[in-house]
């Protein structure tokens, strides 16, 4: 089962590649400013699942799916015709496949495209599920004695962020100004953030709405896909304005996203277990099966006109809750999710230090800036550096990858004065 | 100028109506099941606009705009189109019209409809504006010293909601589960809510987007009008999950509005300022010109078949941040605000006791129960109860009215086990 799964086109049998026929992720892509189009990776291609079901050739439903240029149509449905999309493309892009020549018709070069948000967002949560980076931060507010707050052990713990912000990888990043204030001023000022950082996610893409409180299993059932998901976060607007309800303008400049939803299917044989409890979780959010994934993850720098150092790298499956724990937590309240709500893990740390998914803990709040392969060091983001997240899920001789995750940042600019 | 402007439609005369030509809201509404319409309310009726825009009788542009059930696609045009449009409303309406044959063919009895949410909510956030509120909370749970958190008085606090729990008045509202842990417990345990409030607000909607930082007076041109809210919420579940990130659960299982967005050409004439400043904001927020209105509003209790009782009663020009300056402070870091973003003021409490704006200041934590009429006593929400918040803003010998926001509580159920 967890072996390459051949294809008629020949880079999607590479080991090397990110879309291998085993993956068959979705996107939306347009060439030389054309409307843009659905589309899923193959290799060093791209298939126009638009064009292919206008054609017939992969026509599942009795109206359209990809009319307009986002995944949600198809999101929306149920998770058997999730299924019976998944199997018609695989019949059509396999090595023996009758569809060959027909297909070929609709498949573009990667190279030559430009890609898009694969989703529109209906709304955004960002949880805190990653052990070490809460320990991480909670011991450097508020020392060892107190690093987890009390409710960490038993609720995934999330706030509510901007689905307005989501950008799909590539677009760029500007400094955010806002309200801030350091400890030692008498009163705050407003300027450009110092202390702009990164979070390394992994997120959920809900696909079947639901109505009120569902259970673990059922929310597993109800995500359609993951993508990669940096939630760029200005810690000193944070620090200013989290007491009493949480992060708000440090949160909300934008988050980036992968070009690619890999999907449920495409990621089964990597499923994991949590970690063991330390606390017994109440039952409607105990775990009833593997419902993490091993991911291996990385976080690049790459200063201006630069080389390009590898930061961080750490995996999914040291997540203390699944996306599925998440969903079901999210909807315990009666609170509606609907096809397209975003859930991002938290920042994913693991227990080493070059394990770690955000600069505040890399450089450990400032105090130890860490060193890039041209000598220069960070604390955190300069102008003109580029981040550039990888992930991929590696099977025998193949990968499941979900294509990088990148934004450049550029200068605050303050049109308000 | 803030005199009773006169209709042909004669109960839209009368000083006791919330709808007179000064005001035309904008709802949708449906009679006897069939496709909801948007509707303009006048007087005890409603001008069916889907309908006067097909004849051609409402027709301000080249596009229908009314072809939806809902008004976001005026929302989203210019505020001249705005204006156009409701210019042209109040020529058709006045008492003078010449187009009162033709119009009477689109009155519709307001009795005889079923009303609706009347734009679709992009993203809903909520502000923490009302600082007899926040010194109410601040004292309860830290005491007067330290009542009104530090960043308090530079910047209006919020955070996002849940568009997805948006519903239209005569919703009803379940009483939530949710994880629960009180001081005294040693573990949390999973339950319905034991102390489920209200929140008295204003909810100002976004017609213009923005795609970066806007200064205050940009952000006034932007709102589009005003709706009541009741933000729902759940003290317990509130206390156990709001640090480090804020309300989650607590906020999400329902937001009441009422059925008419009252605009901001109607509510012109009641402007008003903010009050005088404790501490002078930083540029980007400062006042610049009377932002707040003149809004007098109650909140009544009727237990399950029993009788009414004003609970309390307040106006919202004693907020001390206006909508406009929350949207400036949304859009600092550059995030980007959509049409039919809605924005809730907080909680609007006044100077005396019977100007507390939720359950948890008029029962004081709870330990101060009040009486209702029939001599029942209240410190929570209670399974039948329901919660009425009406508004109005009050010329001479007219008023210009929301409509009622009704909510009735509906008894916990758990679907999980």
């Amino acid at each position: 089962m967890n072996d390459l799964k051949l294809s008629w086109i020949a880079s999607a049998n590479s080991a090397e590649t990110l879309f291998p026929l085993n993956n068959l992720p979705y996107g939306v892509f347009s060439t030389n400013g054309k409307r843009p189009h659905c589309g899923v990776a193959i290799g060093n291609f791209i298939l126009d699942v638009t064009l292919a079901e206008e054609s017939g050739l992969l026509t599942i439903c009795s109206e359209p799916l990809f009319k307009a240029a986002s995944w949600n149509k198809l999101m929306s449905q149920s998770p058997n015709v999730w299924t019976t999309f998944r199997t018609r493309l695989m019949e059509i892009l396999a090595e023996d496949s009758s569809d060959q020549a027909r297909a070929e018709a609709f498949l573009i070069s990667s190279a030559d495209v430009q890609l898009h948000m694969p989703f529109t967002v209906s709304e955004y949560t960002d949880f805190y599920a990653g052990r070490h980076h809460a320990l991480n931060v909670g011991m450097m507010f508020r020392g060892p004695e107190n690093a987890l707050p009390p409710n960490w052990l038993h609720i995934p713990i999330g706030y509510n962020g901007r689905a307005s912000s989501i950008v799909v990888s590539g677009t760029n990043i500007r400094r955010p100004w806002s309200q801030l204030k350091s400890p030692d001023d008498t009163d705050p000022r407003f300027g450009p953030s110092a202390r702009f950082d990164i979070e390394l996610e992994i997120g959920a893409v809900v696909g079947v709405p639901s109505n009120g409180p569902i259970t673990v299993s059922q929310a597993d059932d109800n995500i359609f896909g993951y993508v990669l998901l940096n939630d760029w976060s200005a810690r000193d607007i944070q620090a200013w304005e989290y007491q009493p309800l949480g992060p708000f303008q440090s949160k909300a400049t934008a988050t980036s996203i992968s070009p690619w939803i890999v999907t449920k299917a495409a990621l089964d044989p990597f499923r994991c277990e949590t970690p063991e409890r330390e606390k017994e979780l109440l039952p409607h959010l105990r775990d009833c099966g593997p419902m993490l994934y091993d991911i291996n993850l990385s976080v690049s720098l790459i200063p201006d006109n630069g080389l390009e150092t590898e930061i961080a790298h750490t995996n999914y499956n040291v997540m203390y809750y699944s996306a599925a724990q998440q969903l079901a937590h999210h909807t315990t309240s009666g609170c509606p999710m609907r096809t397209g709500d975003l859930l991002g893990s938290g920042t994913i740390s693991g227990p080493r230090k070059d394990n770690r998914g955000s600069l505040l803990e890399l450089s450990w709040g400032g105090k130890e800036p860490f060193e890039l392969i041209d000598g220069s060091s960070r604390s955190f983001l300069e102008d003109g550096d580029t981040i550039v997240l990888k992930g991929s899920a590696n099977g025998h001789g193949y990968k499941v990858g979900f294509g990088d995750c990148v934004g450049k940042i550029i200068e605050a600019v303050n049109d308000l004065e």
